[in-house]
Protein backbone atom coordinates (compact mmCIF):
# COMPACT_ATOMS: atom_id res chain seq x y z
CA UNK A 1 0.00 0.00 0.00
CA UNK A 2 1.62 3.49 -1.12
CA UNK A 3 1.61 6.20 1.41
CA UNK A 4 -0.87 8.70 -0.65
CA UNK A 5 -3.13 5.43 -0.11
CA UNK A 6 -2.81 4.87 3.31
CA UNK A 7 -3.28 8.33 3.80
CA UNK A 8 -6.74 8.75 1.79
CA UNK A 9 -7.86 6.24 3.80
CA UNK A 10 -6.87 7.73 7.17
CA UNK A 11 -9.48 10.70 6.56
CA UNK A 12 -12.53 10.60 6.57
CA UNK A 13 -14.39 11.57 3.73
CA UNK A 14 -17.37 13.55 3.70
CA UNK A 15 -19.52 10.93 2.33
CA UNK A 16 -19.44 9.00 5.05
CA UNK A 17 -21.50 11.05 6.68
CA UNK A 18 -23.66 11.82 4.55
CA UNK A 19 -27.71 11.08 5.34
CA UNK A 20 -28.17 8.65 2.43
CA UNK A 21 -25.52 6.47 3.78
CA UNK A 22 -26.69 6.76 7.20
CA UNK A 23 -30.18 5.54 6.13
CA UNK A 24 -28.79 2.87 4.35
CA UNK A 25 -26.70 1.34 6.87
CA UNK A 26 -30.08 2.20 8.98
CA UNK A 27 -31.78 0.14 6.72
CA UNK A 28 -29.31 -2.46 6.72
CA UNK A 29 -29.03 -2.94 10.38
CA UNK A 30 -32.69 -3.85 10.18
CA UNK A 31 -32.46 -6.35 6.85
CA UNK A 32 -29.39 -7.74 7.71
CA UNK A 33 -31.20 -8.83 11.54
CA UNK A 34 -33.85 -10.46 9.73
CA UNK A 35 -32.68 -11.85 6.40
CA UNK A 36 -28.79 -12.33 6.84
CA UNK A 37 -26.18 -10.84 4.38
CA UNK A 38 -26.31 -13.53 1.49
CA UNK A 39 -29.85 -12.72 0.92
CA UNK A 40 -29.77 -9.16 1.12
CA UNK A 41 -29.36 -7.67 -2.07
CA UNK A 42 -27.99 -4.21 -3.06
CA UNK A 43 -31.15 -3.14 -4.46
CA UNK A 44 -33.20 -3.86 -1.62
CA UNK A 45 -31.17 -1.36 0.67
CA UNK A 46 -31.49 1.15 -2.30
CA UNK A 47 -35.09 0.60 -2.67
CA UNK A 48 -35.58 0.70 1.20
CA UNK A 49 -33.59 3.45 1.81
CA UNK A 50 -35.10 5.41 -0.90
CA UNK A 51 -31.88 6.24 -2.10
CA UNK A 52 -31.00 6.02 -6.15
CA UNK A 53 -29.67 3.16 -8.39
CA UNK A 54 -25.63 3.40 -8.27
CA UNK A 55 -25.53 5.08 -5.28
CA UNK A 56 -24.05 1.90 -3.15
CA UNK A 57 -20.93 2.13 -4.40
CA UNK A 58 -20.42 4.95 -4.25
CA UNK A 59 -20.99 4.98 -0.60
CA UNK A 60 -19.11 1.85 -0.16
CA UNK A 61 -16.43 0.23 -1.55
CA UNK A 62 -18.25 -3.30 -1.27
CA UNK A 63 -20.92 -4.92 0.07
CA UNK A 64 -18.91 -6.56 2.62
CA UNK A 65 -17.52 -2.74 3.39
CA UNK A 66 -21.70 -2.40 3.81
CA UNK A 67 -21.88 -4.89 5.84
CA UNK A 68 -19.49 -4.39 8.40
CA UNK A 69 -20.59 -0.30 8.53
CA UNK A 70 -23.75 -2.10 9.81
CA UNK A 71 -21.82 -4.26 12.23
CA UNK A 72 -19.98 -1.28 13.57
CA UNK A 73 -23.52 0.79 13.91
CA UNK A 74 -25.34 -1.62 15.77
CA UNK A 75 -21.92 -2.52 17.93
CA UNK A 76 -22.63 1.58 18.77
CA UNK A 77 -26.50 0.71 19.23
CA UNK A 78 -25.86 -1.55 21.92
CA UNK A 79 -23.11 0.50 23.30
CA UNK A 80 -25.71 3.12 24.33
CA UNK A 81 -28.40 0.45 25.73
CA UNK A 82 -25.85 -1.57 27.20
CA UNK A 83 -24.66 1.75 29.32
CA UNK A 84 -28.28 2.79 29.77
CA UNK A 85 -29.04 -0.40 31.51
CA UNK A 86 -25.60 -1.57 32.80
CA UNK A 87 -24.68 0.98 34.32
CA UNK A 88 -27.99 2.61 36.01
CA UNK A 89 -27.27 3.14 39.39
CA UNK A 90 -30.67 4.03 39.71
CA UNK A 91 -31.22 -0.34 40.07
CA UNK A 92 -28.54 -2.89 41.55
CA UNK A 93 -26.61 -4.63 39.38
CA UNK A 94 -28.89 -7.93 38.94
CA UNK A 95 -31.43 -5.67 38.69
CA UNK A 96 -30.33 -4.25 35.70
CA UNK A 97 -29.42 -7.52 34.54
CA UNK A 98 -33.15 -8.61 34.23
CA UNK A 99 -34.06 -5.78 32.75
CA UNK A 100 -31.56 -6.46 30.03
CA UNK A 101 -33.37 -10.22 29.32
CA UNK A 102 -37.04 -8.63 30.15
CA UNK A 103 -35.79 -5.72 27.13
CA UNK A 104 -34.09 -8.86 25.18
CA UNK A 105 -38.19 -11.15 24.92
CA UNK A 106 -39.98 -7.44 24.44
CA UNK A 107 -37.79 -6.88 21.07
CA UNK A 108 -38.04 -10.84 19.95
CA UNK A 109 -42.26 -10.08 20.66
CA UNK A 110 -41.92 -6.93 18.98
CA UNK A 111 -40.54 -8.33 15.90
CA UNK A 112 -42.44 -11.21 15.75
CA UNK A 113 -39.71 -13.44 16.53
CA UNK A 114 -38.19 -12.62 12.97
CA UNK A 115 -35.33 -10.51 13.66
CA UNK A 116 -32.96 -12.15 16.64
CA UNK A 117 -29.61 -10.38 17.55
CA UNK A 118 -27.82 -8.92 14.33
CA UNK A 119 -24.35 -10.52 16.10
CA UNK A 120 -25.78 -14.19 16.02
CA UNK A 121 -27.52 -14.05 13.13
CA UNK A 122 -24.14 -12.79 11.48
CA UNK A 123 -22.09 -14.70 12.96
CA UNK A 124 -23.88 -17.77 12.64
CA UNK A 125 -23.86 -17.08 8.71
CA UNK A 126 -20.27 -15.40 8.34
CA UNK A 127 -17.99 -16.58 11.08
CA UNK A 128 -16.31 -19.33 9.44
CA UNK A 129 -16.33 -17.83 5.89
CA UNK A 130 -15.22 -14.26 6.01
CA UNK A 131 -12.39 -12.83 8.42
CA UNK A 132 -13.36 -9.68 8.35
CA UNK A 133 -16.96 -10.16 9.87
CA UNK A 134 -15.56 -12.89 12.18
CA UNK A 135 -13.16 -10.51 13.72
CA UNK A 136 -15.39 -7.41 13.98
CA UNK A 137 -18.24 -9.92 15.36
CA UNK A 138 -16.15 -11.51 17.89
CA UNK A 139 -15.02 -8.09 18.86
CA UNK A 140 -18.10 -6.69 19.82
CA UNK A 141 -18.98 -10.04 21.72
CA UNK A 142 -15.46 -9.22 23.59
CA UNK A 143 -16.76 -5.73 24.68
CA UNK A 144 -20.12 -7.18 25.74
CA UNK A 145 -18.48 -9.46 27.86
CA UNK A 146 -16.06 -6.85 28.82
CA UNK A 147 -19.45 -4.88 30.30
CA UNK A 148 -21.70 -7.79 31.86
CA UNK A 149 -18.38 -9.00 33.93
CA UNK A 150 -18.28 -4.74 34.84
CA UNK A 151 -21.70 -5.28 36.14
CA UNK A 152 -21.63 -8.68 37.78
CA UNK A 153 -18.53 -7.13 39.71
CA UNK A 154 -20.50 -4.79 40.95
CA UNK A 155 -23.38 -7.03 42.19
CA UNK A 156 -20.29 -8.72 44.43
CA UNK A 157 -19.28 -5.36 45.54
CA UNK A 158 -22.96 -4.64 46.38
CA UNK A 159 -23.22 -8.26 48.30
CA UNK A 160 -25.93 -8.89 46.09
CA UNK A 161 -23.58 -12.30 45.35
CA UNK A 162 -21.11 -14.14 47.09
CA UNK A 163 -17.28 -13.14 46.82
CA UNK A 164 -15.53 -15.95 45.52
CA UNK A 165 -18.09 -15.63 42.24
CA UNK A 166 -16.42 -16.33 39.54
CA UNK A 167 -17.64 -13.13 37.02
CA UNK A 168 -15.39 -14.16 34.43
CA UNK A 169 -16.53 -17.45 33.42
CA UNK A 170 -20.16 -16.15 33.96
CA UNK A 171 -19.95 -13.21 31.73
CA UNK A 172 -18.41 -15.13 29.31
CA UNK A 173 -21.33 -17.94 30.08
CA UNK A 174 -23.70 -14.98 29.12
CA UNK A 175 -23.67 -14.14 25.90
CA UNK A 176 -22.99 -17.86 24.76
CA UNK A 177 -26.32 -19.01 26.49
CA UNK A 178 -27.63 -15.40 25.13
CA UNK A 179 -27.06 -15.89 21.79
CA UNK A 180 -28.54 -19.58 22.18
CA UNK A 181 -31.81 -18.43 23.58
CA UNK A 182 -32.21 -15.89 21.39
CA UNK A 183 -32.01 -18.28 18.07
CA UNK A 184 -34.18 -21.06 19.98
CA UNK A 185 -36.71 -18.27 20.44
CA UNK A 186 -37.26 -17.85 16.68
CA UNK A 187 -37.37 -21.65 16.69
CA UNK A 188 -40.18 -21.78 18.87
CA UNK A 189 -41.99 -18.25 17.99
CA UNK A 190 -41.98 -17.53 21.58
CA UNK A 191 -40.18 -16.00 24.79
CA UNK A 192 -39.86 -19.69 26.51
CA UNK A 193 -36.01 -20.01 25.67
CA UNK A 194 -35.35 -16.60 27.26
CA UNK A 195 -37.64 -17.50 30.61
CA UNK A 196 -35.87 -20.71 30.81
CA UNK A 197 -32.27 -18.43 30.76
CA UNK A 198 -33.18 -16.15 33.11
CA UNK A 199 -35.06 -19.11 35.55
CA UNK A 200 -31.38 -21.02 34.96
CA UNK A 201 -29.21 -17.95 35.22
CA UNK A 202 -30.63 -16.70 38.67
CA UNK A 203 -31.83 -19.50 40.10
CA UNK A 204 -28.92 -22.06 39.48
CA UNK A 205 -26.41 -20.24 37.74
CA UNK A 206 -26.48 -16.92 40.27
CA UNK A 207 -28.97 -18.69 43.18
CA UNK A 208 -30.43 -15.67 44.01
CA UNK A 209 -34.33 -16.81 44.08
CA UNK A 210 -36.02 -19.68 45.78
CA UNK A 211 -33.27 -22.70 45.40
CA UNK A 212 -36.67 -25.25 44.36
CA UNK A 213 -33.48 -26.79 41.75
CA UNK A 214 -31.58 -28.97 43.72
CA UNK B 1 -55.22 -31.79 -3.40
CA UNK B 2 -56.51 -34.74 -5.49
CA UNK B 3 -56.56 -38.03 -3.67
CA UNK B 4 -54.31 -39.12 -6.83
CA UNK B 5 -52.17 -36.94 -5.93
CA UNK B 6 -52.21 -37.71 -2.19
CA UNK B 7 -51.36 -41.61 -2.54
CA UNK B 8 -48.77 -40.71 -5.07
CA UNK B 9 -46.79 -38.50 -1.97
CA UNK B 10 -47.60 -41.27 0.45
CA UNK B 11 -45.74 -43.76 -1.60
CA UNK B 12 -42.00 -43.54 -1.48
CA UNK B 13 -40.53 -43.66 -5.35
CA UNK B 14 -37.46 -45.70 -5.97
CA UNK B 15 -35.60 -42.52 -6.41
CA UNK B 16 -35.70 -41.69 -2.63
CA UNK B 17 -33.02 -44.70 -2.25
CA UNK B 18 -30.96 -44.20 -5.38
CA UNK B 19 -27.18 -43.88 -4.89
CA UNK B 20 -26.76 -40.53 -5.99
CA UNK B 21 -29.92 -38.74 -3.99
CA UNK B 22 -27.74 -40.21 -1.24
CA UNK B 23 -24.65 -39.01 -2.04
CA UNK B 24 -26.18 -35.47 -3.10
CA UNK B 25 -27.76 -35.35 0.62
CA UNK B 26 -24.12 -36.38 2.44
CA UNK B 27 -22.58 -33.65 0.28
CA UNK B 28 -25.55 -31.64 1.06
CA UNK B 29 -24.90 -32.29 5.09
CA UNK B 30 -21.28 -31.20 4.81
CA UNK B 31 -21.58 -28.12 2.87
CA UNK B 32 -24.59 -26.68 4.52
CA UNK B 33 -23.30 -26.69 7.69
CA UNK B 34 -20.21 -24.65 6.40
CA UNK B 35 -21.75 -22.40 4.30
CA UNK B 36 -25.76 -22.26 4.91
CA UNK B 37 -28.52 -22.79 2.45
CA UNK B 38 -28.54 -19.49 0.31
CA UNK B 39 -25.02 -19.59 -0.29
CA UNK B 40 -24.65 -23.12 -1.61
CA UNK B 41 -25.84 -23.90 -5.09
CA UNK B 42 -27.47 -26.64 -6.74
CA UNK B 43 -24.62 -26.81 -9.28
CA UNK B 44 -22.05 -26.92 -6.26
CA UNK B 45 -24.41 -29.67 -4.62
CA UNK B 46 -24.06 -31.86 -8.19
CA UNK B 47 -20.42 -31.12 -9.07
CA UNK B 48 -19.35 -32.69 -5.23
CA UNK B 49 -21.67 -36.01 -5.83
CA UNK B 50 -20.73 -36.44 -9.01
CA UNK B 51 -24.31 -35.97 -10.36
CA UNK B 52 -25.09 -35.94 -13.96
CA UNK B 53 -26.19 -32.17 -14.43
CA UNK B 54 -29.81 -31.95 -14.68
CA UNK B 55 -30.33 -34.63 -11.92
CA UNK B 56 -31.73 -32.41 -8.46
CA UNK B 57 -35.06 -31.88 -9.52
CA UNK B 58 -35.45 -35.64 -10.62
CA UNK B 59 -34.15 -36.39 -6.93
CA UNK B 60 -36.11 -33.40 -5.26
CA UNK B 61 -39.39 -31.43 -5.81
CA UNK B 62 -36.99 -28.41 -4.60
CA UNK B 63 -34.03 -26.93 -2.79
CA UNK B 64 -35.87 -26.57 0.11
CA UNK B 65 -37.45 -30.33 -0.13
CA UNK B 66 -33.22 -31.04 -0.72
CA UNK B 67 -32.53 -29.00 2.39
CA UNK B 68 -35.60 -30.80 4.51
CA UNK B 69 -33.77 -33.73 3.27
CA UNK B 70 -30.25 -32.90 4.35
CA UNK B 71 -31.95 -31.65 7.82
CA UNK B 72 -33.63 -35.12 8.53
CA UNK B 73 -29.95 -36.56 7.52
CA UNK B 74 -28.30 -34.81 10.24
CA UNK B 75 -30.74 -35.73 12.65
CA UNK B 76 -30.38 -39.38 11.55
CA UNK B 77 -26.60 -39.23 12.40
CA UNK B 78 -27.38 -37.41 15.43
CA UNK B 79 -30.32 -40.31 16.96
CA UNK B 80 -26.96 -42.20 16.50
CA UNK B 81 -24.08 -40.22 17.76
CA UNK B 82 -27.15 -39.30 21.06
CA UNK B 83 -28.22 -43.18 21.39
CA UNK B 84 -24.32 -44.15 21.29
CA UNK B 85 -23.05 -41.71 23.84
CA UNK B 86 -25.91 -41.01 26.10
CA UNK B 87 -26.91 -44.46 26.60
CA UNK B 88 -23.97 -45.92 27.32
CA UNK B 89 -23.96 -48.30 30.30
CA UNK B 90 -20.25 -48.47 30.97
CA UNK B 91 -20.28 -44.81 31.96
CA UNK B 92 -21.90 -42.98 34.56
CA UNK B 93 -24.95 -40.62 32.95
CA UNK B 94 -22.55 -37.04 33.88
CA UNK B 95 -19.73 -38.91 32.19
CA UNK B 96 -21.38 -39.73 28.93
CA UNK B 97 -22.56 -35.78 28.80
CA UNK B 98 -18.73 -34.96 29.52
CA UNK B 99 -17.77 -37.28 27.05
CA UNK B 100 -20.23 -35.56 24.29
CA UNK B 101 -19.06 -32.36 24.99
CA UNK B 102 -15.10 -33.62 24.70
CA UNK B 103 -16.23 -34.80 20.98
CA UNK B 104 -17.89 -31.56 20.05
CA UNK B 105 -14.76 -30.11 20.70
CA UNK B 106 -12.57 -32.82 18.56
CA UNK B 107 -15.33 -31.79 15.84
CA UNK B 108 -14.84 -28.60 16.00
CA UNK B 109 -11.15 -28.60 15.66
CA UNK B 110 -11.22 -31.31 13.08
CA UNK B 111 -13.11 -29.19 10.76
CA UNK B 112 -10.98 -25.91 11.75
CA UNK B 113 -13.81 -23.83 13.35
CA UNK B 114 -15.75 -23.70 10.13
CA UNK B 115 -18.33 -26.11 10.51
CA UNK B 116 -20.02 -25.81 13.83
CA UNK B 117 -24.13 -27.62 14.31
CA UNK B 118 -25.83 -27.84 11.10
CA UNK B 119 -29.26 -26.91 13.37
CA UNK B 120 -27.77 -24.47 14.67
CA UNK B 121 -26.86 -22.52 11.40
CA UNK B 122 -29.78 -23.18 9.94
CA UNK B 123 -31.76 -22.69 12.78
CA UNK B 124 -30.30 -18.98 12.80
CA UNK B 125 -30.53 -18.88 9.03
CA UNK B 126 -33.84 -19.70 8.18
CA UNK B 127 -35.40 -19.99 11.45
CA UNK B 128 -37.26 -16.62 11.14
CA UNK B 129 -37.57 -16.80 7.23
CA UNK B 130 -39.01 -20.41 6.06
CA UNK B 131 -42.32 -22.17 7.77
CA UNK B 132 -41.22 -25.68 6.78
CA UNK B 133 -37.10 -25.55 8.25
CA UNK B 134 -38.60 -23.74 11.47
CA UNK B 135 -40.95 -26.29 12.41
CA UNK B 136 -38.09 -29.00 11.12
CA UNK B 137 -35.44 -27.53 12.98
CA UNK B 138 -37.28 -27.00 16.01
CA UNK B 139 -38.38 -30.32 15.96
CA UNK B 140 -34.98 -31.64 16.34
CA UNK B 141 -33.98 -29.65 19.43
CA UNK B 142 -37.17 -30.97 21.10
CA UNK B 143 -35.71 -34.72 20.52
CA UNK B 144 -32.17 -33.65 21.40
CA UNK B 145 -33.64 -31.75 24.67
CA UNK B 146 -35.70 -35.58 25.30
CA UNK B 147 -32.50 -37.40 25.47
CA UNK B 148 -30.69 -34.90 27.53
CA UNK B 149 -33.27 -35.43 30.32
CA UNK B 150 -33.36 -39.37 29.88
CA UNK B 151 -29.69 -38.56 30.80
CA UNK B 152 -29.93 -36.56 33.56
CA UNK B 153 -32.66 -38.10 35.14
CA UNK B 154 -30.28 -41.05 35.53
CA UNK B 155 -27.89 -39.34 36.74
CA UNK B 156 -30.47 -38.39 39.48
CA UNK B 157 -31.51 -41.99 39.75
CA UNK B 158 -27.84 -43.03 39.97
CA UNK B 159 -27.18 -40.41 42.57
CA UNK B 160 -25.18 -38.69 40.55
CA UNK B 161 -27.07 -35.46 41.08
CA UNK B 162 -29.48 -34.20 44.07
CA UNK B 163 -32.99 -35.46 43.92
CA UNK B 164 -34.55 -32.09 43.15
CA UNK B 165 -32.45 -31.17 40.49
CA UNK B 166 -34.49 -29.70 37.69
CA UNK B 167 -33.36 -31.93 35.13
CA UNK B 168 -36.21 -30.34 32.59
CA UNK B 169 -35.09 -26.54 33.08
CA UNK B 170 -31.22 -28.06 32.73
CA UNK B 171 -32.01 -30.18 29.35
CA UNK B 172 -33.55 -26.98 27.66
CA UNK B 173 -30.48 -25.06 29.29
CA UNK B 174 -28.20 -27.52 27.77
CA UNK B 175 -28.73 -27.14 24.09
CA UNK B 176 -29.85 -23.38 24.33
CA UNK B 177 -25.89 -22.86 25.42
CA UNK B 178 -24.33 -25.53 23.28
CA UNK B 179 -25.97 -23.96 20.41
CA UNK B 180 -24.70 -20.48 21.72
CA UNK B 181 -21.03 -22.07 22.20
CA UNK B 182 -20.72 -23.58 19.11
CA UNK B 183 -21.58 -21.13 17.61
CA UNK B 184 -18.89 -19.16 19.52
CA UNK B 185 -16.06 -21.41 18.66
CA UNK B 186 -17.12 -20.96 15.04
CA UNK B 187 -15.72 -16.96 15.89
CA UNK B 188 -13.52 -17.29 18.56
CA UNK B 189 -11.56 -20.38 16.56
CA UNK B 190 -10.78 -21.73 19.60
CA UNK B 191 -12.68 -24.65 22.06
CA UNK B 192 -12.66 -22.07 24.66
CA UNK B 193 -16.50 -21.43 24.88
CA UNK B 194 -16.87 -24.80 24.49
CA UNK B 195 -14.90 -25.61 27.39
CA UNK B 196 -16.56 -22.51 29.61
CA UNK B 197 -19.47 -24.22 28.93
CA UNK B 198 -18.44 -27.30 29.92
CA UNK B 199 -16.62 -25.40 33.60
CA UNK B 200 -20.41 -23.41 33.84
CA UNK B 201 -22.46 -26.38 33.43
CA UNK B 202 -20.48 -29.01 35.64
CA UNK B 203 -19.04 -27.04 38.12
CA UNK B 204 -21.67 -24.20 38.54
CA UNK B 205 -24.98 -25.62 37.23
CA UNK B 206 -24.90 -29.05 38.51
CA UNK B 207 -21.99 -28.35 40.93
CA UNK B 208 -20.24 -31.88 40.80
CA UNK B 209 -16.83 -30.44 40.60
CA UNK B 210 -14.46 -28.28 43.12
CA UNK B 211 -17.60 -25.54 43.98
CA UNK B 212 -14.49 -22.90 43.72
CA UNK B 213 -16.93 -20.31 42.47
CA UNK B 214 -19.02 -19.24 45.07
Amino acid sequence: MTQTHASKRATPRAADSAPARQRMIQVGTEVLAENGFSETGVDQILQRASAPKGSFYYYFESKQAFGLAVVANYEAIWERRLTRILEDPSMSPLTRIRLYIEEGMYGMEKYNFRRGCLIGNLGQELGGLNEAFRASIERVLEGWTRRMKVCLDEAVAQRELPRKTDTDAIAQFFWTAWEGAVLRCKLTRSVRPLENFSDVLFGIVLRVETPNVQ
